[in-house]
């Protein structure tokens, strides 16, 4: 039917652990069925290949219902911390990698990781801000013709 | 023209009121359209189909500055439940199912409904612990290759 | 290879600062590469159209670990405006347009922007509420028409 996915491009745009792990996850699987597979990183979603910063990243315990925290409890100081790493050590057990790891793992199944430029002037960056497998620094431009007869996930 | 959307792969990743209903809508638009529509809930998107839980799915109020409320009011035990409460009101007022009735609505339309193998175990959760319109509990890389031929939404 | 991206329906779902943007700026991006572009604001992303309130949305504080704010810090009345001014002031230094000035200039570019009609009546809209560029309320179903032989990238 013509009708496999040949190719995803994924969006990474939130900076926590919540907003992080679908798209690595998808990006992924899309690499084990043999698809193409492209991640651009937008906004706070450039935490997770930031060379510093993406061991650090937490789960968002204030404004995520699904955590069944009571709200007041997720602002409390150190809940988002104990939160994370106790998910943390659930994806652990799981042999889940973390955030560094899964980047580099996903690099090495021939991926493409790419930072989105608006963002990256935005916040002050520049590419020796980034971890070595972010391949370019890229424009809207660049992503739609990267993306071209394949599926766009913003996530 | 051969342009017309044949069928919607929505997959419901987040675990708030506000998180779920659009992906439900959007699915169930579809399938009023006649477009093939599969639901797929990883992540925090889970509750919207635990069979404990998805009576119970809450407003994001905090990190939801849509709401007008200010931030620490968001932060106050309870408020997250009475912003439900005046929204789920609303909705009731206008005939607009609550989100164990939506999934049952979807179902029955001929919609599938699959939860992430990954998430799922993640959290620990078993098929008995989900609503009984769950079809399957599928990988990555068979929800790729349902999708195939048509569109991709993450919500 | 037919492969080029002729259109893209990019939907807006969130109300703060950083969940509006992203979905601006690719469709900004989609019409300087001479694509078809047309913007569905639903839920909170209503309130990017909204006369009265799209010049005061505020980037979500708590709830985004990606701000590196300790979780109590934003939970804080005022921080959420802080933050808020502080971005956009290095918007502003780098000449990114304000919400209303980058709805007015897309439109301008020959972008289509619909409000969703189940969402503009679960919070008692009427078109009047928008501002003049917002070209009509519109149904799922009509959505999923519009998009066909485009991309869907919901945000």
């Amino acid at each position: 039917m013509g009708d496999r996915i040949e190719k995803v491009s994924i969006i990474i745009s939130k900076g926590s652990l919540d907003g992080i792990y679908p798209g690595l996850i998808m990006a992924n699987g899309a690499r084990a069925e043999g698809m193409e597979a492209n991640l651009f990183f937008t906004f706070f979603g450039l935490d997770a290949i930031h060379a510093k910063r993406h061991e650090h990243i937490k789960l968002a315990t204030v404004g995520n219902p699904g955590l069944h925290l009571a709200t007041w409890a997720g602002g409390i100081p150190g809940v988002s911390s104990v939160m994370t790493h106790y998910m943390e050590s659930k994806m652990a057990k799981m042999d889940f990698p973390s955030i560094p790891e899964f980047i580099e793992m996903i690099s090495d199944t021939g991926a493409g990781m790419y930072a989105c430029l608006a963002s990256v002037e935005l916040f002050g960056l520049t590419k020796d801000d980034f971890v070595p497998q972010v391949d370019d620094i890229i424009t809207v431009g660049d992503f739609y013709e990267m993306a071209g007869g394949g599926q766009i996930i913003f996530t």
